[in-house]
């Protein structure tokens, strides 16, 4: 006997569907069903077995459902948890797999109610370059860390049924509060993107743009990976995390202001500690990485 | 008969010693003698045949050699051009490697002379993440970019010598004005360390830093890839390249400032239409690399 009898996963694409799989591959699930606003994901996910049934009326698929992922962008949300709550049985626990986490636990604050203990917010970290239930995988959460922010109201039962399944997946778990998730992913993630999109802008809108990008090469590359990212996704992750980003861009515009007053002033010492300092995180990060 | 009957190079690291490897492979050089600082670098570059002989004394190598290559530091330079300029031959040629060239003219001119048509500045873009003689490839400059910098002083004769030279190496030659190659490598390659230096020293400076590091993943990675640069020789070349520089970090200053303004403001189009002009023109310049 699994330990999920049946998982229900609205949005089949990447995340979605490579929960599906990881659950399925370890034989944690009797049952998958999905639904989305595309018919053609759906099918896809029907036939690459990311699911079991495409579900038609979340009223009839809620009320036995041991899980409930929400995989969509986060924008989708509010309007899924305002149609799924009524129908939720009592032992339901929903999860979810947004970005930020702020702005989703506010959402589903306004449509649980009092029923906010069966949602337990979450956010793996599994990015990858494509997208869709057909670059599902069951291994996509292998050794990658899924970050649970556990709500007061959580029971410790609720909390550790999302844990488990996200460990089936493989998953290494970690908890943070909701303001310390979206304050640090504003830091190593939405600055960061933030920063290689405005390098790029600034280049892209020059008359000379050409004689520019001709000469970019390998340390231009990897800096502005990112910046090939989604431009409507980045949009909203910047605006959910709006509050974290702008404090974030200060800090970084400050750091940007003692960069200039050193390297207008000619202060090599510095200039040299500022990136001895950096050189030495950025090689115990990758070190310890390993 | 080789093109080159005797090419002298100052610093056999990386740079020099795969310019003698190149020509080598080319059979395009009959002899290379190389110059450093180091006698284990000299020896290493002798056992692993990037060299024939080390030199010994400037005055005795010079007044025969076909071209000498200024591969150090461009700190060096300055020093290395006063002692060779009385042994030059009338026919011998001399190029260097740096990385900024505004500076090296300066230094070049001063140290030259009369004799400045006889310095054809260089830039070759192969940034490796090794360094030294033993990680010399005779391959290092195949397809990659070279960019000459001529000197109104400089004769047809002697530029085509040094575009000769990185030809029989593999690069593809390309020629800028000094200010023009030190403008664009500034907006592409300096600011860009710059920045990325600079988002990790902030996060590194934190009490709390473990906690930020911990959840860094695939997009910092990138981002701050070349934060692991050398804090000395990127001090050097950000000082060499100050104006340029400072110019390129107050158009991204500026452009921050919009990013801020757009964001506080929550105008989701703008930060929608920024991302998607960096999209568009980081997915082209990829392509066009391709």
């Amino acid at each position: 006997m699994a330990e999920f009898n049946k998982v229900v996963i609205f949005g089949v694409g990447l995340i979605g569907g490579s929960f599906a799989l990881g659950l399925r591959a370890a034989g944690a699930v009797e049952e998958v069903v999905g639904f989305g606003r595309s018919p053609k994901s759906l099918q896809q996910a029907l036939d690459l077995g990311v699911i079991d049934r495409a579900g038609i009326n979340p009223a009839h698929e809620l009320s036995d459902a041991d899980l409930v992922l929400l995989a969509t962008p986060v924008g989708q949300m509010p309007e899924i948890m305002a149609r799924i709550v009524p129908y939720l049985g009592p032992e339901t626990v929903v999860t979810d797999g947004g970005s930020t986490k702020g702005d989703v636990v506010a959402a589903a604050r306004a449509a649980f109610g009092e029923r906010i203990g069966q949602f337990v917010p979450a956010h793996p970290i599994a990015g990858a370059e494509n997208s869709g239930a057909a670059a599902a995988r069951a291994d996509l959460y292998r050794e990658r860390k899924v970050v649970l922010t556990p709500l007061p109201e959580n029971s410790v039962l609720n909390v550790a049924k999302v844990r488990s399944a996200w460990e089936w997946c493989g998953a290494q778990i970690y908890e943070l509060t909701p303001a310390e998730h979206d304050r640090v992913f504003a830091a190593v993630s939405h600055l960061p993107h933030l920063l290689s999109f405005a390098l790029v802008h600034d280049l892209a809108v020059r008359e000379n743009k050409e004689l520019f990008f001709t000469f970019a090469a390998s340390g231009f590359r990897d800096f502005t990976r990112i910046a090939a990212s989604h431009p409507e996704m980045w949009r909203d992750i910047c605006l959910a995390n709006k509050d974290a980003l702008l404090l974030e861009l200060d800090s970084y515009r400050a750091q940007l202001d003692e960069l200039h007053q050193a390297l207008a002033a000619g202060d090599g010492r510095r200039l040299e500690e500022i990136f001895d300092t950096a050189r030495t995180a950025r090689r115990d990060w990758a070190e310890g990485k390993r």
